[in-house]
């Protein structure tokens, strides 16, 4: 496709009376400068959706939040925005300042979301993929996210406009968590995933097998439901560091719809424990 | 943004030697005389990921196939594409003839997807918006679909690039068909995807709950995975009509990763009772 330069008929009819192309570079060149105060940038993705990726994201935030770091999530889904639903915080509204929009605080960490400017919860951005990239990009460039130690982004399933945004917008992220369920179809979409964040020279952190084998709670037998261990062999197929499996819970459903995290819920659950696993492998691999 | 008048550096340097503007109308004009031929053309579409959107789709193509109609899906899912693996087709290849592009046949169903494309199953297709536009398009006009009863049209979630792209190639559309969990976050999306459809003046043929309560098969105890009745309620809510809701079902999960359809399983299992009745309750609304 052609570049814009600013100079046609239709750039002229918006009336902006600003330089369109001037204005991108300037916003991307915002969005660096405030990407380049974050410590690590991590981009939750899958091939397939539905895999609990948000899940992954939010409890991940909230995880290193619980442990003193200082944390921001960037819910680049503009179409299907679901993190503020996730984190409880679903009716505010962004507060906009001289210094730009000032992130929602949950609990300590930091949200920004497309779902936070819709009217009505409802209501269907019907966005074509350019008009997406100038979202995500206005989330960076325009969000006073301050000196994070983690911002965590969560994109969409699949390998099409908001995980190239990301990547192009930046260029310095510490890797992708790939999130997927154990069944083939779900690792097929993984795979492609996974080749995506390699073809685009971002490290791959690892991959998290969720939904994993469920124990009825009426009688203690583990059922299969998405079968279990597809995760790890894929990990051994494609080379890539396994972060661990999260078994499925009966309660992760309701607490998400509650605005609650797992991780913060009191007691030991297997879900849980095996998280707290992933992220202090996580931590090891990233921090050291 | 600006139109494309085929006249400039970028189009001159393709050296194609024809002109794209004109190109693009030309199968648009092919798009629509194909689907002229086939009498209802139905959307299946999501908001969110993992509902098992494909699943219904490739189980109503078989349902109808069984009953004598003549059944084509086009999976317009470019980045994930699934349909073949759910159909045990993936490692078919597509023939080119005179007339176009042969669509594979899979006991009786037409089915075209970017699966057939690929050489690797694990490439990842990395593309913005408009060339995927441009593959549903060529799915549409260069393929010998035939006089069809139906098509059915699996989409990737969301309400971006793809049912756009649908939406606009196929002014005629029967109507869109919404698969959702009973979750609220699934819920959430599902009433956006709703709010589309109906901006977009396509008709809603109905809401399909999918996942809906669990029986363990060891102890007999219906379990709220993620939870029921939230479809039932949604589609009150937004005034469209239920056409049922589909049981979790632990055979479903291998039976897709093997190729198989639960509708043409042996035996009555509550997943395939459900979904008969569904598929009556289409038939009926559309055919009468």
């Amino acid at each position: 496709m052609d570049e814009c330069d600013g100079k046609c008929d239709t750039c002229a009819e918006s009336g902006s009376g600003t330089d369109p192309k001037k204005e991108m570079e300037m916003q991307a060149k915002k969005a660096t400068e405030k990407m380049d105060k974050i410590k690590y940038k991590i981009m939750v993705a899958s091939g397939k959706g539905g895999v609990g990726k948000s899940t992954v994201a939010v409890n991940l935030a909230r995880a290193l939040c619980n442990k003193g770091y200082k944390v921001g999530v960037l819910d680049a889904d503009i179409t299907g925005p679901n993190i503020p639903k996730l984190l409880g915080v679903e009716d505010d509204k962004l507060l906009m300042g001289p210094e730009g929009i000032t992130p929602i605080d949950t609990r300590g960490v930091k949200l920004i979301s497309m779902a936070f400017v819709l009217s009505n919860p409802d209501s269907a951005v019907i966005w074509r993929g350019p008009m997406k990239m100038v979202a995500i990009r206005q989330f960076m460039a325009d969000v006073t996210w301050g000196d994070l130690d983690f911002l965590i982004i969560d994109l969409p399933p699949g390998t099409s406009d908001e995980p190239l945004s990301v990547i192009q917008l930046i260029p310095d992220l510490s890797g992708a968590i790939i999130v997927t369920t154990p069944q083939e179809v779900a690792l097929l979409d993984s795979r492609k995933a996974v080749n995506m964040v390699k073809t685009m020279n971002v490290p791959v952190l690892g991959i998290i097998e969720n939904m994993s084998g469920f124990r009825c709670p009426h009688c203690g037998e583990v059922l299969d439901i998405f079968k279990t261990g597809g995760g790890e062999k894929a990990s051994k197929d494609l080379e890539i560091p396994f972060l661990g499996a999260i078994p499925l819970d009966l309660d992760v459903t309701p607490l998400g719809d509650k605005g609650m995290t797992f991780i913060d819920q009191k007691g030991d659950t297997a879900a849980k424990k095996s998280f707290e696993e992933i992220v202090d492998r996580l931590i090891e691999k990233l921090i050291g």
